[in-house]
């Protein structure tokens, strides 16, 4: 029999177009109406600690390592020496400090578009950036990560970008346009990777595909993988791109010995798990016009 | 087309054993695990701020009149000259707010189990007791109130109880049996008043009608009345029973007149109001077995 | 402590902008795309058997009897001889059921666009119509309300709006415009009476406003009450317009006799309750702008 | 702005203690209650068809290969000869389904406490038993699994345990106790191999590794994996026991040349995919006595 229950505050997010998750609050912790989105940071029974904006959560305190982990280190990894790093949002300031692990990084640009996201994240969510705001190597730029581009100038070795679902808000969409990816691609150096969160293939496969197909047609050598997040609800994909060569190209032995090399430590990462990672399928429905296929 | 939507931050308080009610959040404001309960302050779009005691609506900006002036004032009014008035919870001081609308009121005491609901609510929700708690007249002592009514002694002229539902959560169900209103009743002065919500009879009908069996037991006259709250989800029963006589007796205007004489407005509750409230038949579920019937 | 809990099969249905309903479903009944809608029936354990049209309650087997009584008897009762009656919408058959029950009844036209509602709800809401289909008084039409005013030429003395709300699905949307009321008005008998439900004015307080100011405009007497319809989620508002007088002349005893002298028995209303009805104000959200006044 | 929008009929399950699942349902295809559990069909948006169990999902038409292939093949090609295969539970036929690919097979008993389920997917759930049933190799048995063990005596080369989560409902509680695990090993012939679903290692650490423990304790050689299944909202753990070796020393072409000479054509599993499985270590919250680590 159902007891007597109330299910109290929850964060109810979009998964699919046609599914949502429902994820139990136990404590408030700031909520702010920033100049671009409705930003929220909870404490959740399963995910701990937990940052959401319009609705969708972006990292969670017990599983934001599966995320930033499978965003930051295979395209870290695969570039011969990465010195210079452009992070477009990323506010949480996690994936500045995946970054930042590589004592090859000489300066991490981290541009996000909103100031309280940055703010709130570095007041609330210390677990997720651990002082990387600080690191006299990272800097940060409040501005829409499009007019910065423009307006740099500057080359980068590598591009980590950290957005909204390539489906998601406004705000974000135009950064995932074939037009920015291929002005991102005149921004990175000769032997320059690209690396982005993009999305579900299993919830919105013709969004990603068209994704895929974006960095296709600018980049010679393009990689896909996908990990788990529970706190999404989904496996999340991940598109690398580069100049250089394919990802699968780099041995199990090659990626530690990089890691190693470079000061990286991990919890989920490494040679063995990315080789799997690569092997295992994109997600799609089995329809009949989707059957499951390697990318 | 359902459109690409996230919910986000949402209350989903319980209605019925098998109905919730989802509320949209649209900022957080406070939050604590008290000793007792989870306490939740959140600004919400259709109830503007809501006070949420272990994932329940206790009452809402926008609607909180409908409940409070249903409680208190049928009492009130009914009672010849209510100078002592004893309220039990009311944490929020909305029902002190109502009780001491009286002129006629000397001394209003309010009993609380939970200083943190009482701290918050003075701190946060200064719309629901607009100054009450500084009121010369009111004292406020925290404690459980069964404790309190076995120790002090005191008799008054009119007893509200603003607590959590009869089928709620633990904490208030003691004060819902027999043995404390057949306590209560010997607390009331002769020609005592006293006033309770009884939660919905229509999503629980048994415990609905077991506590008004125990009022009926302890007193001669009893009366039952229902608003419509909408951030509860349902029309809230109330229950008035009295050492003198049935509620029904009083006019539309004697009722019109002891408001007017003893200074007291209202934003919902009138004579008219009240008769007709009086005159609506119980909410019960059209099954075989409890067919609507005036009570 | 939460436990292991999945709520299953439920029903989400908006009761404002931005608060919803969560109905458990017990049992699945039947489920079909009309041309115009989707329309599932279902059994749930807080009200029994439910039909549900694009998401959102119509009525449900355990408390439909408040809505289509509140709907029905004013108007009815109100007019001096009530013969011939138009209903627009109310495919479940449970508003031509409480129409037939007056014996000076001699021709109720029903006129539903969607004729899968009516062929399932002959099928599967047998406790909402209980035959009223084949009452030799009854005819129904299967088209678009709108056309059949236009086309039909005829003349009632009682027309009855039971459609989706006057804020929801298009379809029904543009019944509830001035232009067409005024249709009405002139397909009304001299001593007609009209009456429509009228939606939520705690929720949708404008859209509320907006269609009680179109039925002033075209008609001089019009009065309007509420009932808390529980599977809704809210008070429904109705709005009952006359080209006679004021519904709120009749006495409480007059509506009993009338009742009695055209046979009709009822759960919910009488003489009583409508008197209290139109007693309580309408339900509004204690903003600054729209403090609850008696309409 | 949120839009006028009724989520309508949706499948809630629980993902974690805290996390629920949303499901859009978009047809109603069967529900019965029998007597161990409530059973839907369903057909939602995302999924296709979808049978729930107690408000559980079990599988979903456009994802069910994910769960079955990681379920039946990896067990299945590390015996050297699969000819007598037991399922337990297993109802939707797509276990047996899947170990009928294997022309090895000579005998499969499927045991299922609950012949509704059975009768319901055979009539409803075509696209996952594809004649399964039918096979002259097939043996459906319906009896609680544990009293089929007790009392037929047989020995089996493969067994799979695709039952409800070992922390779900009391009915298939017992079959993951230590004690059954080690009645399963003596009926397990002298190369057997047996395979189980294990549920979340990230909602449920506590309760999947005391069922790994269970497993470890009865047999020298335990592998674990996880897929994940979208419909279920989380990757499931699988748990492949064996008395004769671990799965991981069979290498990637060995499982490819197995599969094709036992006759079994795949969509999701291969000697690649399996080894990355294995690769990926098992999900855990990062709380500080759960870090990660491959198990």
């Amino acid at each position: 029999m159902v007891q007597y229950v109330s299910l109290g505050i929850n964060v109810l997010q979009a998964i699919g177009r046609y599914s949502q998750m429902l994820i139990k609050v136990k404590g408030l912790v700031a909520s702010r109406r920033s100049r671009y989105q409705q930003i929220d940071i909870v404490d959740t029974e399963d995910f701990g600690r937990v940052l959401v904006l319009d609705g969708l959560v972006q990292s969670s305190e017990y599983d934001e390592y599966y995320y930033h982990e499978s965003l930051v280190h295979p395209a870290m990894v695969f570039h011969p020496k990465p010195e210079t790093v452009l992070i477009l949002g990323g506010g949480e300031g996690a994936t500045l400090r995946e970054v930042l692990k590589y004592r090859t990084v000489r300066r991490a640009v981290m541009v996000d578009i909103d100031e309280d996201v940055v703010q709130l994240s570095k007041q609330y969510l210390t677990s997720w950036h651990r002082g990387a705001f600080d690191d006299a190597r990272a800097e940060v730029v409040i501005e829409d990560g499009k007019t910065y581009v423009e307006r740099s100038g500057e080359r980068f070795d590598v591009i980590i970008m950290d957005l909204t679902d390539p489906y998601g808000p406004e705000v974000a969409r135009e950064l995932y346009s074939e037009n920015f990816i291929r002005r991102l691609y005149s921004v990175l150096a000769d032997e320059g990777v690209i690396s982005t969160q993009a999305g579900s293939s299993f919830f919105y496969p013709d969004e990603y595909r068209a994704l895929l197909e974006s960095f296709k047609k600018v980049f010679h050598h393009v990689d896909t993988y996908s990990t788990w997040v529970p706190s999404f609800g989904y496996a999340c994909n991940f598109i690398v791109a580069s100049k250089i060569g394919s990802l699968s190209s780099l041995s199990e032995e090659e990626v530690d010995r990089r890691l190693r090399e470079r000061g990286v430590e991990t919890k989920f990462v490494s040679g063995r798990v990315l080789k799997a990672l690569l092997s295992i399928p994109t997600y799609y429905k089995a329809l009949p016009s989707t059957l499951a296929a390697p990318t």
